[in-house]
């Protein structure tokens, strides 16, 4: 039995992603896609400048526009995809909360507020128990449910592996792709022939999201995990995959065979969307491995890459990958609405 | 009165940026290079596959190239420069010291051996001190110079203006230009949309390399820096110039105005290489520099550049970059040759 | 009913790019696999540095690796592809044919003999006729088919449709991807921020083989088209998708829209890898496709793919691309493959 | 004795290049920037993002943003370089020239107006003539002048160098850089890995405006010239130097060796900014050239760069290159401010 959907913002570059992850999903029937005002009216096929690779399904190219409010949406739509501004975000989606639609949503907004769950449903799916202590503190019918920002969510899988051995620091370099900030976000002029060792917002979101996923929810509050972590983030010119060197502390002292060995135990859950295993480990056979191009579309583009676990004076350092528009943005927030269809959040 | 020199290995990327940098030079005069056997007997011009971006020296074009022995370098010449093949290098410039020849050594063999100074002459220049032990022990009337690894001389000059605050730990992640592993050395397959998260014995380079350079020469030994350095260095679609990410942890805690005043008060030194000041730094209002295609020929290629310096729980982190040809191989040994000349080694 | 084939050369770029598009094959079965004499008797698996996007198919990787000579191969292996480099080819193709292989081959020696089909079962399926007077002069068993190069069959498919206006010159302006030079081709040095403008041998390629596909068979003798073709070859930092610009004059002057429906109006055929139709069409609300990038996959990279035809003085310009390494390449030969085997050859 | 000039459109990529030419000019004093009302009244240095990769010289630093208008510019400054977009350009420059300023305009407007003089100085000097009839048909006490697109003056200069074997018809397909968009024009999602076949408006440029300036004027009239001219133009992944293919027919049919002997003739010119001589050719020796990043510098990136000289069935094709930021934008404005100074018309 299937869940009406609809997508807010679906002409973007994210939106985009959503719809071609939702084309033929088991699960979710797309009904309504939403964007700006100008768009609004338009059949979805004029609205957008189509720019995945794949074809645009028929049936969304049809769809009408309709404008980003409680009152345009249908009311059989059950659930709604986030992939808005920020700043338009943080304005409607509470709206639409009250309004009584659950959101799920991959907006940088309200990441960190106490009580909106951030989940990935391989690491903390117990979260959303936080739907509960929103619903008393703001009277919402509906929920936000957020997932994290694309470089958070390549490390912390990792990071949950580590966490058995007691983890206390991190420091983390990124090597993320231009598609991170939107078609036309990064010019070529910019980049060719060059990198940019500075992502605005960006290192404090990897540092603060990390503790927010890896903390423990009682039922009532929830705490962050008390590690320390630092982030480094640089765009270089690849187009897809964000790779990251990661430099772990943990007060037991594991050595790489133990470390790839916990990072490939994580499963990878039984959702529609959900990769099998949650990491894909490479060993010291394949020191030079994960790469953006060879290894972003693993597991449709849904798993996580490690490998190069080496040991240093104090602790463990790897390297791991994410495709940042799959799993670090559309995918990730269809994969938080299949768990909350799946425990009857919906 | 200038000093006649040649140049070990002169057909390669480094050898062609040696004849580069040496064109005009007011202290050293050009007057031999060597090749491989096959090139031997032929005219430089028709010997090499001329690639650097300025037209190839007349007088370079017309000169013999000779075999890579003591015998077929004349006498009057009194430096060599040497960009051969790490095994090559290791099986001939002993001889050439043996022969009386000071070598001043771009090649990565012998860096690490006890008798052999490893310079940076803005940070270490009292380290050619072990020139005596080496004479002593060897019996060689010449002597054997190494300059460090492009990814090291990268970073080391901002570690020694951090070492006034008792340096303690380094995490560095690189961004390394595909001009680093030779002209041929990096497929356009493998790297175009991509990453690449391993460089055979780069790591090991970076973490033993910097704590010799840091290490303190009482006259008779060098002991090595004690601090930790683990990196992890990384191949990115840049043609020049390496970005690094530095975590640094010292015993005095430095806010960002003392870290940066103290980088830009290294004096750049007065050798005719020598860049003034040693270290460009940017501040908080250019938050996304140094950046490789900006930033890598300042000071014609041999300043150091950073920027980025931002506190972190435990230390500080910031970037650093400098052009990896020119200040990381060719122009770190003729500023060692320049030195070697200024203190009278030659 | 299924042919068990054979790939020589097995180990390089065209060779894996043979291995996927065989894989699951619905007509042929993979029994046997060649490279150089190091490689023979290893696991392929094991000779093999796979670069391909797609794992390495089991089965596959546990084949041991042959010589390239009649003596390795098995009796029951029917058809051979080719992707050897042209100098042993030339050596080892013809006593393969003596032995009785027929040998569908990618390598560029001996396109242009005037007693081996040069095809593209779309385009002149007729011309396999030369088989007979193949066998005839040589006495061979069995027979040596040949695909032509990249670049040329990317627009040969666009320059048929024309034919029936009078095809009389041809200005063709290609922007090749570094994929068709193999993995170590081109290196990343020469073309990041760059452009080639020449391929050894490729524009003399284009301008007869052309004319050799576009020829005509009376049932003894082939007689070239005797247009005018004149080509300038290009290398772009791209990885996979020839582009091309034509300039093409015909007696008649037919209008774009003529153009076009002669393009699109070219059947794909029904062999298991035909394309669907032969060449996708872009309209005048395209102007700017085909894009490598975009476009290159289409028909699971077996179509060509045309647009921006516009008029010029005395005739058309348009634009063609195709996926070198797989409608360029290995799937040029397999597609040979599946004809000879539809028409009894095999 | 030195003339005081103004920049209109000075924030701007080409602005900027205006600015780096125009330091230490020996015939020109930078007195004036102009850009849009929000930069107005800001000083340069904090109104313009830097981005040309030597530093914004001091004094230009601190000149203070004018709005672009008459009553806004100095009376002592005589020469006006325009880089404005077209549309703004189209309203503001006759109203300056009304005004008496003398206008050296890279926008694109009005270049094919009948009494607008569209002048490369070493080819079409005498084009000059038309500010007569310019100002008896206006009424204008200034002028106003245009020099080509950029990828119009890559091949001008060849063709003219031609003409003198009587130029019948030329095709040309271009491989441009990014830069030609402007900082912002190509995005890197768009031309990673990619190419465009299309630049809007770009083909029509090129096939009238070579026509225009290979045409002759009797002092009263232009007359265009006769030549067929079409144009394939393609947008690929390089950061500066527009790469060309030339298939050129003439009545003469000149071999090789005369094409690039007549080339090689072209003199340079003696104005400041005058490249000796106006093209380098490279022989058959080095097929391969020219190249954008090995080549786009020459001569201070004033000099055209011409390369491949090959025949064809019916004339000959070459491949051409020049600065598309230098020597085809700003820099062909200020070569031709220098002609109107030097022949009395400031």
């Amino acid at each position: 039995m299937t869940t009406r959907v609809g997508i807010l913002g679906a002409t973007g570059a994210v939106g985009q992603r959503f719809i071609q992850l939702l084309e033929n999903h088991e699960g979710f029937e797309l009904a309504c896609v939403t964007a700006s005002d100008e768009s609004a009216g338009k059949s979805y096929g004029d609205a957008a400048k189509w720019r995945v690779d794949t074809p645009i399904p028929d049936d969304v190219a049809d769809l009408i526009v309709r404008e980003t409010s409680p009152e345009a949406i249908p009311d059989d739509v059950d659930l709604l995809f986030s992939s808005l501004p920020s700043g338009v975000a943080a304005e409607v989606e509470p709206g639409l909360c009250e309004a009584g639609y659950v959101v799920s949503s991959n907006s940088s907004n309200d990441r960190m507020a106490a009580d909106v769950p951030l989940t990935i449903p391989e690491i903390n799916p117990d979260h959303l128990g936080l739907i509960e202590v929103q619903r008393d503190e703001r009277g919402w019918d509906g929920a936000l449910i957020k997932n994290p920002n694309c470089s958070t969510i390549t490390m912390v899988p990792t990071l949950a592996a580590l966490d058995e051995f007691g983890l206390e620091r991190v420091h983390v370099s990124t090597l993320q792709a231009v598609s991170g900030a939107g078609y036309s976000g990064v010019t070529s002029m910019e980049i060719i022939d060059n990198a940019v060792p500075h992502i605005g917002g960006e290192e404090e979101k990897m540092e603060s999201e990390s503790r927010k996923l890896l903390g423990s929810f009682d039922g009532a509050e929830l705490s962050l995990h008390d590690a320390d972590v630092a982030a480094s983030c640089n765009r270089i010119p690849t187009l897809d995959g964000h790779l990251e060197n990661v430099f772990a502390e943990t007060t037991a002292d594991p050595d790489p065979d133990e470390v790839r060995d916990a990072m490939a135990a994580l499963p990878g859950g039984d959702l529609p969307s959900s990769p099998d295993p949650l990491i894909h480990v490479f060993g010291p056979e394949d020191p030079d491995r994960p790469q953006p191009r060879m290894d972003r579309m693993r597991g449709d583009g849904m798993q996580i890459v490690a490998g190069g676990v080496r040991t240093t004076a104090e602790g463990v350092k790897y390297n791991c990958l994410a495709h940042n528009t799959v799993r670090g943005a559309a995918g990730a927030s269809v994969l938080n609405g299949e768990l909350l269809a799946a425990e009857g959040w919906i």
